[in-house]
């Protein structure tokens, strides 16, 4: 991996800590209940402790941007927002039935073995399931904790409030598009461009951004976004096209990704069947020859390392990847050139220009 | 049905109400991402429709009792609990493969169906299990937002959120306990006992009450619970038994009771092998030949009417159910007796005597 840029590893550290410390305290309500909760506490803990936190550092740049001083406070707000991701990466694995995160076996896994090994009663798999629900719900839940309990003066978090609800209500919405989606084989390019707009691009960087900039002060309203001029309007201006950009890179990694980086079998987006834009671009372009084999594998939940690198091979030479390269290329230079006359600091200015590009690096 | 408690009908409605207002704000919200989004919508929307809103009664009546006016802002926060406990319902009867909730398929069912007559890809259990996760995460990411849009001042919620926030990890931790007590078959009183002090008597009674008191000003703290004299704790001295009783009366419908008035099929928690006290008392008083019945159909999925009869003759003699009833009577006097020297207002006391009545009257 090549150095990060400086505007993330400052954030990760210390959101890391104040993770640390909010789980810490949970541990100890848990505990309360009963001693059957640790091996819940720990599995949580170890999902909190990856992550390369963007969605925070968007949030704390949005602040600082806005002009709001570093402390510890924006720091534990915007660390909430790795709780709410993580609760979306367990029930997104058990909907997925993913088998890896992080490196790791997924959590609804994790409890299949766990009660598969003690003999338990009932089925292994609903009792991973159960879990899954159960410890996706509790994440869920602590994101407003963490965030009321972040020492932000009242009035900020008031005004933090409705960007964090949005936020919500819109990635959920876009997890449920991509769902019917997928089931109704709707496989078009708008359709999948509409999912990365609610999954991805306002769920993990235009609502982080504006969420800091709402705490710090800046008006935020859904106008704001499209009034030109003001700094809400640029942080979506940056956003949106780094939104897809980084998209982009995630379809890509999800097909040629080495799995010591992305912390996902080799090839798992062809064998969960995603209806990608990376695939939608490579469907559209592809030879009747090349069809075949795109259809064959995906969504074959069976696919094996000679069929990963077939696939591969196809999506490569139908001209997709490329044309991925040169869309995540333009993106990122549109969105760093949208920060030119933004009425931002020039710390954060520089800030999110490394972070559009430590977030849609080739080393993911 | 007798006519139910004047204090839990004065809130339903009002409830009712609020819950319409918030769920049509969201659809706007919902429907800007795609009109795909409806049925999703329709179906929370039914199952919000639904409920005895006991949660927001005792919320209310906590409220009231320390002194906070009628308006219409602690209806919206107390209706915000309603969210909540459609979100825990929802996931729930996907964790426990319940066919039918509120006399209606379950919302995973609901959405099983909905795959097969699109005849759309993949599993159809798997995308109404994905559509129940996402729709149960929906809902308890809008407890926050509806709590917070109640229109009560920001020191009310200030002081409300400690309690709204151990509440929902306390739930969560009963309802863990539970999953896990079910696999390893853990099936003693004590530990059926637990669940019920964690995902009943905390959730539904206690910490409504002490949302409402703390909301209203009273202070609140986890020792003042257990500091005689105040407010919170005759609140807790009323809860705890009458939560016994609340679920002792829904063990005991979920085993006999009517399916047009439970909304669930007969026989429903045996045919799921729930661990509930009375089933705990029934095999701590069975002979030989009684407790080989009731294992024979605890856990069957396949139990049929014949069988079901044949288990409830079988805990009617063990003596399971007279005891049960005794000890509600038990229970509920000696809730009403706690309220007696309670700092509370008269109106108050009555009211949660009532609710008391109600929340475990034979008609459910």
């Amino acid at each position: 991996m090549t150095v990060p840029a400086v505007a993330l590893t400052q954030v990760r550290g210390r959101v890391d800590s104040a993770l640390r410390a909010f789980a810490g305290q949970q541990r100890a309500v848990l505990l309360s209940a009963g001693d059957e909760l640790l091996p819940g506490i720990e599995a949580m803990t170890g999902l909190l402790a990856g992550g390369k936190r963007l969605r925070p550092a968007f949030c704390y740049w949005g602040w600082r941007g806005a002009g709001g001083p570093d402390g510890p406070e924006i720091i534990n707000a915007a660390a909430a927002l790795e709780l709410l991701h993580a609760s979306a990466l367990v029930h997104d694995d058990l909907m997925d039935a993913s088998d890896t995160r992080r490196g790791q076996p997924s959590l609804h896994r994790q409890f299949e073995a766990y009660h598969a090994g003690r003999r338990w009663h009932g089925s292994s798999g609903a009792f991973g399931m159960g879990m899954a629900i159960l410890l996706g719900d509790l994440l869920l839940a602590w994101t407003d904790e963490m965030f009321h309990g972040s020492g932000l003066p009242a009035d900020a978090l008031r005004r933090g409030r409705p960007v964090l609800d949005l936020m919500r209500t819109e990635v959920f919405a876009g997890q449920y598009l991509d769902l019917v989606g997928q089931a109704a084989g709707d496989g078009t390019l708008e359709s999948a461009l509409r999912v990365v707009e609610y999954k991805t691009t306002k769920y993990t960087i235009e609502r982080p951004l504006h969420l800091g900039a709402a705490l710090a002060g800046a008006p935020w309203s859904a106008d704001a976004a499209a009034t030109p001029g003001g700094l809400v309007a640029a942080y979506t201006a940056y956003g949106l096209p780094l939104g897809t950009a980084f998209q982009l890179r995630d379809d890509i990694l999800g097909v040629f990704g080495d799995p010591a980086q992305t912390g996902k079998p080799a090839g798992d987006d062809v064998r969960e069947g995603k209806h990608t834009v990376l695939l939608a671009i490579a469907r559209a372009r592809a030879t009747g020859q090349q069809a075949a084999v795109i259809e064959r594998y995906l969504g074959d939940p069976l696919l094996d390392e000679a069929g990963t690198a077939e696939i591969r091979t196809v999506i490569t030479d139908t001209g997709a990847v490329a044309e991925c390269e040169e869309m995540i290329g333009r993106h990122v230079a549109e969105a760093v050139a949208a920060l030119a006359d933004a009425p931002i600091t020039s710390e954060a200015r520089d800030a999110l220009a490394d972070l559009a590009v430590a977030a849609t690096a080739r080393d993911g």
